[in-house]
């Protein structure tokens, strides 16, 4: 760094700027205006705007400069890659900077997660804050990784990195007033405090914000929005992979009140990010939604810097960091250049900034004790199952629904039937080695063959399992087992896809390009054993999601996720 | 205070509020809606907005509910009145918050007088922010009662009433970064900057700006304003008794910048508090000269709050403070009740709210050691004065300029001339005894007979005086120590009108409609005397101000205020 005496010499002119952005239309946030000027830069900084001498000289040619964009909410871990990795696939599309809750890897790794996250997101050409995971485990009826109480958070927050208490799940532990939830809110005192409170409304929201919660990203209706926002919850319009609200809600945007209104996209799979985009596709739709193209780049970058306190970021005028991306077309957001701090780190889509360094790794975390009769489920002496619950997939959405079928028996086991499309479900404990196994049943996977596995299973993360025979799905277990964590579609005994995520069991160690692929190749290969469904990885990470109704299952057991209590597999016996 | 879970239980309905606000239509600033709602209260905080059950309905029968009003710069000793007299000429005009920098109490009693101010203002139905002042004294050519280092500002930052840096009026030092200035800017980091450059543009406001100054409320020409805004600076629109800013630039103002524009008031005496109101007048005006009336009131609101960090200030919504205005008509403003933390405060322009505990005054500050032989004037020997300077008034500027004139003289001493204008200024340091006794000449008060005194005379507060000849001088230097301070109209040694204030000299111990009535009685003995000024006392204040172009006066002379450096009153002899 440069001394400040240096950078004011620059700012009145006495010594020649490092770089001057000449002929730009600016899309200057803070005044709301697109005008045309230059902008100086040095040390990283944006010194001045207007005319300056400068070493160099980068033609703008009267493209639209706007400054980098800033996603409001994101777990890393969705995208399945390294945070080095990860850059390569957003900064094209105009991310500078963004706000993430790294709560797969808190769950697995606890402490030691947030402290990967902090080193191996280090020097890359997007800045990142990280919110405090603030629900782990998300419930007691699933063994994670970690736990959190609010001491832990309390023991973290004052890293400068460290921007608040990500979003508070427990909503109803929030608005109930439990002690545990509101001592959370007070170890973030004095940073953001972030919401979850899907279709929340009513008194109980009311007593939601009154507890300190700032924002909220789960709205998926419009007056849902509307309350939250009238409330004084920052209102973060989620557009992910699978949740996408920004088409239900973005008519109440507003001139003014978007200085409340931000981006987010929450999880999004490295396809997506690649090929749709990041924040500028938000923009970009925001935009083709009515929404001015200054208010709609607001939300993507002074709104989000302001709520959370990101200093120097989200315009461009003296003392902000030099992000900036070059604009052809605001009405189709196509981005043709993006800086980091005034060095070109993107150009036509391609990234072009430097390799990160190598971080250490952290260890390894599948211990698992398992045992193949474990995944057996006999009825007990003296029951009649005439009925069993079956987990019945609701496509596109993380709830279930229970299903009453009667049960496929062989010798007093109840037996996966594909023909029905009951398949088994198995979950597998992999941090501590308890040994504890659930087994259930679902509908929906469509498998005719094998079985598909995955440790990417929201929230705790254990193995978990579907498949049409007991084989194939202990084959699975111990393949997974082998990988260290990973994704896998196997059929007698044969690997027909894998994607080793050796990273806490949820990430890569590989290059962007190679999970893309393998991530197309494990569907296929479902879709080539009977699968029906788009997203058959994601499905299945999601079916052990206790907190979210209505069935569920986690290495305890069958969950009636409604009353959050275990239930048994058999309908009508507890 | 109540537990939360109390409030909590309120918010979710399962116990009554104290308050309902019933059937308002709710100006939310937040959503940028007004709409139809209830407002419920408990322990002074809003609870929830919606149908609630209260022990207590107030019927707000369909009138506007607003948030109460913030000013986000003032100086409130140009009230002369202490703060419990104060709140009542601003709390009937909707005013709940306001950000006050005290920079004549500092000038005068240094950091005491910060802790005046602070002790002062407590529990009053105005909430005092304090934003520390950064130039004491203004320059060194005059002698104040304080010196404050960026260590003295570093030492009171942390306090939470302590909102950050007050104005940084030597922008010149700023932009040039002089380490004195660039240590204060550092010394409040974390907490708000406010900056002061009239005037200033281009490469060198690019340079205040990357120094770390985050406001303006400077701004005369709606292109200086603009260009202020578009670099990052939160611009308060500047409407008080003399300065008044808010015609010129308002027109700048727009929904997708508003939420980096405020209003300030700056300097307003309390007649004019009370007569045309405080940020009320400038919501109307503003209104008046186009701006929707949801954004005129977020100027007023939220933008503010959010500026200074004023948590739980500047909207109504759950966790917020209950301090509301009742307005009859948007675009008149016309404020029928004042609210604060749930308390009527006010009720048709009149005050209700409860008298303020007595606060210990702080010290004496009139420690004069005057001899009446030292307001003489002699042309020494071996010089000839064939010309003298005489400071110029400009009528309604602070600025002044240079006339040269022939002196009337008298046994080789200079005398005052009145039927030329020429009278004699006198600047008597009240600090530290010093003796020192600054002499000069002054054109446009117009006295004919008398003197006028001041301890109100910025920045550093001596004892200023103009008249017609040395014995009235002298009595007003005499008056005014035994008046503890204040402000005087004396001839023939009788006094004609007089507003003693005991307090630092700047502030008056007695009700505020008597220092309105005294103020007035000032003005028009002045007339009586000869003066043509409208406001004589206000303009002899800044006679001292030597930061200001282009001739001025202290207790150690003559300024030439252009080249910061004193100066001869006998023209060509230095």
């Amino acid at each position: 760094m440069r001394a400040i005496q240096h950078k004011l010499s620059v700012a009145r002119g006495e010594k020649p700027a490092e770089l001057l952005f000449k002929d730009a239309q600016l899309v200057n946030v803070l005044s709301g205006e697109i005008y045309r000027t230059s902008v100086a830069v040095d040390d990283g900084r944006v010194i001045g705007l207007g005319e300056y001498d400068a070493n160099e000289i980068i033609d703008v040619a009267g493209a639209y400069l706007a400054p980098s964009l800033i996603d409001g909410h994101f777990h890393v871990e969705s995208a399945m890659v390294t945070l080095p990795e990860f850059v390569r696939a957003v900064v094209p599309h105009g991310t500078g900077a963004m706000v993430i809750d790294p709560h797969e890897y808190a769950n697995v790794l606890g402490m030691d997660g947030i402290r990967y996250v902090l080193e191996s997101s280090k020097n890359l050409p997007v800045d990142f804050f990280i919110m405090l995971p603030s629900c782990i485990p998300a419930t007691h009826l699933e063994t994670a990784g970690a736990r959190f109480t609010a001491d832990d958070l309390a023991l973290m927050i004052a890293d400068d990195r460290i921007a608040g208490i990500a979003e508070l799940m427990n909503y109803p532990g929030v608005f109930l007033g439990l002690e545990s939830e509101l001592a959370k809110i007070e170890a973030g005192k004095g940073k953001v405090i972030d919401g979850h409170a899907p279709g929340l409304r009513g008194r109980n929201l009311n007593a939601y914000a009154l507890a300190g919660v700032r924002s909220d990203h789960e709205s998926t209706e419009l007056e849902e929005a509307r309350e939250k926002l009238r409330l004084g919850l920052h209102l973060l319009v989620r557009e992910g992979s699978t949740e996408r609200n920004l088409e239900q809600i973005i008519g109440l945007v507003t001139p003014q009140n978007s200085a409340n209104c931000s981006f987010a996209t929450d999880d999004k799979l490295p396809g997506d990010l690649v090929g749709e985009g990041h924040i500028d596709h938000s923009i970009r739709k925001a935009i083709r939604h009515g929404v001015s193209p200054v208010t709609a780049i607001q939300m993507g970058t002074i709104n989000t810097a302001r709520y959370y306190r990101l200093k120097n970021y989200g315009a461009i005028a003296p003392r902000f960091w030099a992000d900036f991306i070059v604009i052809d077309d605001l009405a189709t957001m196509s981005i043709q250049r993006v800086y980091k701090k005034g060095r070109l780190v993107a150009e036509k889509g391609r990234y072009v900034g430097q390799k990160a360094p190598e971080v250490l790794q952290p260890r390894s975390t599948m211990n698992l004790s398992y045992e193949a009769e474990k995944v057996e489920l006999s009825v007990p002496d003296g029951v009649t199952a005439k009925k069993i619950k079956v987990i019945e997939i609701v496509p596109h959405q993380i709830v279930t629904k229970t299903a009453l079928e009667t049960p496929k028996l062989l010798n007093g086991k109840i037996m996966p039937d594909p023909e029905r499309d009951i398949l088994k479900l198995v979950v597998v404990e992999r941090h501590r080695a308890t040994g504890n196994v659930g087994v259930g049943f679902v509908r929906g996977f469509g498998l005719k063959r094998g079985a598909l596995g995955s440790t990417v299973a929201h929230d705790a993360h254990n193995v978990v399992v579907v498949g049409t025979n007991d084989r194939d799905i202990t084959s699975v277990v111990e393949g997974l087992q082998k990988m260290r964590g990973g994704q896998v579609a196997m059929v007698d005994g044969k690997v027909e896809a894998a994607l080793p995520l050796p990273i806490a069991g949820l990430v890569s160690d590989q290059p962007l390009e190679i999970v893309i692929e393998k991530i197309a190749e494990l569907n296929n290969a479902a879709a080539r054993l009977g699968c029906k469904l788009d997203a058959p990885f994601m499905t299945l990470s999601f079916m052990s999601l206790s907190p979210i109704p209505e069935l569920k299952l986690t290495d305890q057991g069958l969950v009636d996720a409604v009353n959050l209590k275990l239930t048994s597999v058999i309908a009508g016996s507890g």
